[in-house]
């Protein structure tokens, strides 16, 4: 096993879980500074590459046609929770291109926020496709689809927005991909190393203000709380950094971030594809990179974090490795 | 690492996430006749462990002082989803021994069944410590508690309750344990090898008629929707089973087995925690030993499994890599 200890879990002073995983840190020249693990090797980095999936929206000049604002293309980075601040402005969107919500592709799903989940199930409603934590990804999409004019199946490989989708990958990567995986959202999502998308992420980090990459990771900035939602790693996360860094999780253990001042991309992959383990490890690099504090709150529910039980007991504790 | 690969998550055709860790099969004889990575090393086995936890119950005479059923022994090694058939018995249970929800010292949690727990949010209600999946093993305590006039802090290291299934847990595993941890229902849960456990459920295995060993392990099989609740793995392999095998999961990886038929004991923890890997690499070698058919439902919803999206698209498949 190539992979790198990263992370490990504690309990009774004895380490109960370990995780293993991959790690690239690139900077703005395309060199890597940091590599653990095998991060060379392709890996699907999911939901952490929706700033990339969104470059053809803002790049073709559709997001500027639309008139979209900084919190539209959050919107088309974010993995949200499906609360109202997130459904609600998908909706509004949708609308005006005078599409509605069976034109999404992305498949209905229970939200992860709290008060729209228990309102769902108090009121015994189904959730519909904006509850889906891709929507915005997807209204993305569609806001391409109109510009490009392209057929109803915009999620398929070789639709022309999957295809303008791959090509800014590619480029902005600067690798060819090594095939690709249906997402959870139904879309394809490539298969890149894990030194590949670091390097896209430095691309954002030193990105020139108004290119496409600058406009998208700004608006990811400016919107913590469109990107992901109350309580979760990126919001969080990117509040406390304050500017200095746009982060973005995964499903199964991805991570990236984006950091503008020091001009690095950081992507990560946790091999068991643990969210735990990949929170854990991007908010200590984030330490390491100076643009968290050790002790703040946003890091410590996460890095070198005391695990009480049910009974607010002193467990154990979750601890980066490096 | 000394970890092997037991499980391997795949997406379009390449492996996503890859999850190692340890398996001991021992046979009435207590010999290792399948190790798998380093089984030799300690780990906590947490819920997994709770036949073990029971037996001072039925051992000290407590249970048939109170003339327990084998519904209440196998809520007493049960993890359950606080589903009301599992909240009531534990319920009127306390009542007979003339104790209360507050006497429980496992804390609240909110239900994994969903009436159970869609109940609660509809109600506006908190859940209680009945609702606790660790309820069940709680009465336990209580009940032995009772029998050995202890105090009320029965789930303290050094109370008698816990020196007797620190006492029973040692002779059963026929090895000094490593230290404890405090589990999420803050009792404490001891470190043991996996092949130490494994070398348990032999016995429990190969335990006579009328035995401590037997009647646990007896209940368990004869009560499926009690040790679990509906579309958990204990459950539906024990169903599945047909009185071949006692299952019992528990968190951060662990699952154990006992097979009447075969006297074999097996006991596996996977390094990273996962439970789609504990439950996909245990269903897989219950086919291996032939409880259970490769094609039967309970086992093709973990081990070779295809991955559907929200789209109910396949997206890849979780298999055993052994």
């Amino acid at each position: 096993m190539q992979a790198e200890l990263l992370v490990e879990v504690t309990r009774g002073g004895a380490v109960e879980s370990v995780h293993y995983g991959h790690v690239a840190v690139v900077n703005a020249a395309g060199e890597l500074v940091d590599g653990r693990g095998a991060p060379g090797l392709p890996a699907y980095p999911r939901s952490a590459a929706k700033m990339i999936q969104a470059l053809p929206l803002v790049r073709s000049g559709a997001a500027a046609a639309r008139h979209l604002g900084s919190e539209q293309l959050a919107l088309s980075c974010a993995s949200h929770n499906g609360a109202a601040i997130h459904t609600r402005p998908v909706t509004r969107w949708l609308a005006a291109l005078d599409l509605a919500e069976q034109d999404l592709r992305c498949g209905p799903q229970m939200p992860d926020d709290r008060p729209a989940r228990e309102g769902l199930i108090r009121a015994d409603e189904s959730p519909c496709q904006f509850h889906n934590n891709c929507s915005g990804k997807h209204a993305g999409f569609l806001t391409l689809n109109k510009h490009l004019g392209g057929g109803p199946e915009y999620h398929e490989v070789d639709h022309p927005v999957q295809r303008a989708a791959l090509a800014a990958w590619e480029e902005i990567c600067d690798e060819a991909t090594a095939g690709y995986g249906i997402d959870g959202c139904s879309a394809p999502n490539f298969r890149s190393s894990v030194t590949a998308v670091a390097r896209a992420m430095a691309k954002f980090a030193a990105a020139p203000d108004g290119s496409a990459e600058a406009q998208l990771r700004d608006a990811m900035m400016a919107h913590p709380e469109l990107v992901a939602g109350e309580g979760r790693a990126c919001t969080e996360l990117m509040r406390a950094a304050k500017g200095k860094a746009a982060v973005k999780t995964g499903a199964e253990g991805y991570f990236t971030a984006i950091l503008p001042e020091q001009g690095l991309g950081i992507a990560l992959k946790v091999a068991d594809g643990t969210t735990r383990a990949a929170e854990c490890a991007m908010a200590a690099l984030l330490v390491k990179y100076g643009v968290l504090d050790r002790d703040d709150p946003a890091v410590r529910k996460r890095a070198w974090t005391t695990e009480l039980n049910r009974r607010k007991i002193e467990v154990g504790e979750i601890r980066p490795a490096f």
